[in-house]
């Protein structure tokens, strides 16, 4: 059955309707607290069609931080300046470790396993602030146009992520003793804590990620973002290497390309098919949304849209 | 396009025409004599649609020792036995490490990260022997059956792997010492050891894995082997976590679920679709046949048959 | 003050009257039945000057399973028969990781960090079966020289330690998997268990160390057993890597070349002073008996023999 | 023999002699300018008896970077200040790993193995900064208290190692991360920097490590600097603790407690006699002095004043 003879407002509701009775379910991040006074009760989902259509249920609207979902959006960028050249520095497979253990990079001399773990997603600022004047503001244009709006980094979320990241000013140190960061720390850093704070809703990361399940061309403006192959290469290391420590468990129970981030939010891609987006505060012990999982299962559950 | 409509045995002969001058690339596993003394240069690649049309070009026929390739056969019958029960023991996530390697094993108190690794193929096959009273019998039945013929133990092979396994007997050992095989540790290796040396050629593992396409059913009896959703889950192992320390390479580069073997074998589903085999002997620095990598690069590029 | 004008039997027996009240802390080792079934209540503790004077308090002679204590006279031997050269495949550096770890030993393909964790033992017990017709009785004999009395091995504690021994079966496999066992597994770990069984008392013990404080000659018979700078180091070996994870805490509170087994012995020297050992079968949580080590902390403050 | 009938003078200049053939072994610190320039023929050594007597050979007056050497230093003030709390958050266990090393620090949740590795006495650092108005100052006079003359920092040496020791920010950002230093991370790691920065001789050094082989007291002054069982305390870590990866190797071929430092010193005591200083910037591949640890071997050899 093709995606336009399913009724998906329909699913999209059911979906809502089926995960009510647990909304608050997990634990909501504490670390910083414009993370932490978020109620875990939310819960949006919205997904758009490659031909188009969009359709939304819960709170799609409303924005929240997207933390590391917006590795996503630094690495298209990157791979769409560097290209190929960017894997000179990174490597492309899952770790095996906590998404900001420093371990494996001792072990393998700075270099990170891939661009969606902490340290990979530094790297990949690090030669954003080597290939662009304002980096910051490139990343910010960059998810805007994707958006067909604009978007905004939220500065408070971004001052707290500088005041308490620690371990991330450990990793971006760690991966300087082994010169493997073309710049110094502060600025990288600076691009690093930015990206995470956007803020954005179900609806809007819905479409940002439109592009990966089209061919690499922008829906809203019939552009190029990266290639054809470079999309389908992202699907690959997001479903390998997207989802923390879960990425097998992703791939077994779901079987979608999805990136998740501790606000809370997780983005999928149904190849060729449909970009959806998901958010539910409340994380598992794995620190990917409990809920949104859940509906992540229940769509191909209720759809058969695996790549399996 | 459709499968039906691809010129299938084009696309197999011009993948032996582009990869003939490069024969004899890599590297022949040397650990055991029987290995050790097969050229090569050999090349055969053979595929199977879900409706049972059959292609074959190089030596599709000729037999070859499958080794790891055989987990996924004894990883499907011990989910077709203990079903759901069969994870209490077992992590779905890849492991980050060599395939054989005892140090996550330690660090997890002897629970291996997946079935694919070899801490997770002697953990199947413990379960194997639990719940068989014929353990080797019964998985050597279970192939042929698959097959539609009938398959066999390499002897000289199994007995080879016996005497030279140090490696695969320290695990053994070291998850026993963690309480985590139910049986002893000799009747373990013994099937373990035996299903590494099964031989099949290009031909009958396509037939083999045909299941993995086709929601669980063996094409050539319509019996369910697993089911719909036991299928699809292999088929999302088979892409996080079973070409050893490269399964974000394939991802990336080639995009379908395979699993391969130091015999220089992989195997590949295209789910819903086809399922294929490609076997040279030589192997690159990752332990994965290297021209057996490229022809699946090739064949997917041809194609246009990925997952993403 | 020199040892010969101390009152060391009032040491000794003050000692016991300290510690009294704190019989039975600590727990059994309890993974074979024969060290299960001791009662932590138990204490002995028995000192031998360098000048031959003895003094024994508590059950100073009742013989004990002295497990890893063993390992100070199979390396002595193994150094006196392969000298310098037993060093090629072993190192001398603490390990900082748990005495049965495999983890450090992958990393460093196969070479045990020292001669007293269990690999390195195992290494030595693969050095002594090259070295020996009978290495079993070579061992026994050689202890038996040390203490001048005729020592035995416990037979239902070797076939104990061998029926459940996983984890060393896995350590030597794994070590024989990197090339660094020139024998094969059987004979070594039939050695390694039957040393681990040997059964001595306090008294025993403090006579068979005698030749650590006394320039290499054996006490009993004047003879050389060891160079006088091959003792120096064995006391060194003891010092930094004599008693598990807690090596250091040993140097920090005691200050002695100690040795300690799981059957709660611990043997010590005061160089060119004395030997002593004490034994009480409740351990701490570092394997390491607790009772033994309060007496030794206890004897030092006593009496002011330390090394630093 | 006592040391008072020994002629220590003629051993030094014997040690001399010796080494002189082999002046400019090792290689040369290189990761800040201002050790880089330093020649690798430089070699001085001195040593000063708990009663008083000094003796010089070589550069003995010559100051240099003393690095590492420091690290005693600091835990002796901390030890003074702090008492046995200071042990609360951290450990006195050998760490089996190189001395910049993250990895036991993750597995371990920031609580630092000892204080001689770089994490242990950025810890140590960081309960200075808590307890001293003025850390910087009240190190440098602790110091110069215990020389008997005023030592100073060279800020060249300090502003260096703050622009490059990526790896050092990275350890205490580490720590951090964890809850284990009470100061913000920039005043830890000004104090850890100046310390390295301490520019002595070995005469310099051979006094104010005078207290450890003197019960603790200060030889110039007569007051306690710390305990008598601090001083052995900080004597057992240094032989267990000391020397990088070769602790084990010091302990086996010298037998005394040390302690070293990248500039190419090694400080030494004799408990009860002497404390010694040897010079020379040529590095071995563990990271300590070549011709020192050759000269302390010697030293050893020609006095026979080992604790084994």
């Amino acid at each position: 059955m093709g995606v336009s003879d399913m009724n998906l407002q329909g699913v999209l509701d059911d979906i809502v309707a089926e995960l009510s009775p647990r909304l608050g379910e997990g634990r909501v991040a504490t670390y910083i607290p414009a993370l932490a006074r978020v109620e875990a009760t939310h819960f949006g989902i919205a997904l758009r069609t490659r031909e188009g259509a969009e359709f939304r249920a819960g709170e799609a609207g409303r924005a929240f931080s997207i933390q590391s979902v917006s590795k996503v959006f630094s690495l298209a960028l990157a791979m769409r300046i560097h290209g190929q050249d960017l894997w000179a520095g990174i490597g492309r497979e899952p770790s095996g470790n906590p998404f900001n253990s420093l371990v494996q990079l001792e072990t393998e001399q700075g270099v990170p396993r891939n661009p969606f773990i902490n340290a990979g997603a530094i790297f990949v600022a690090d030669r954003l602030v080597s290939s662009c004047a304002h980096p910051r503001e490139a990343l910010r244009e960059f998810v805007s146009t994707l958006c067909g709006e604009e978007i905004h980094f939220d500065e408070e979320v971004a001052a707290s992520e500088a005041a308490t990241g620690f371990r991330n000013i450990a990793l971006a140190n760690f991966m300087k003793s082994f010169g493997r960061l073309e710049n110094p720390v502060e600025p990288v850093l600076d691009l690093y804590f930015h990206q995470c704070s956007l803020a954005m809703s179900c609806a809007q990361l819905a479409h940002g990620m439109g592009f990966l399940c089209a061919d690499g061309v922008n829906p809203h403006d019939g552009r190029q973002v990266v290639s054809h192959r470079q999309a389908r290469r992202i699907n690959a290391l997001m479903l390998t290497c997207g989802t923390y420590d879960a990425a097998g468990e992703f791939a077994f129970r779901i079987g979608l390309p999805c990136k998740s981030g501790v606000g809370g939010g997780i983005v999928a891609t149904v190849p060729d098919r449909l970009s959806l987006c998901v958010w539910s505060p409340g994380l598992d012990e794995t620190g990917n949304s409990a809920l949104g999982m859940a509906a992540l299962e229940s769509f191909v559950s209720r759809t058969g849209l695996s790549v399996f």
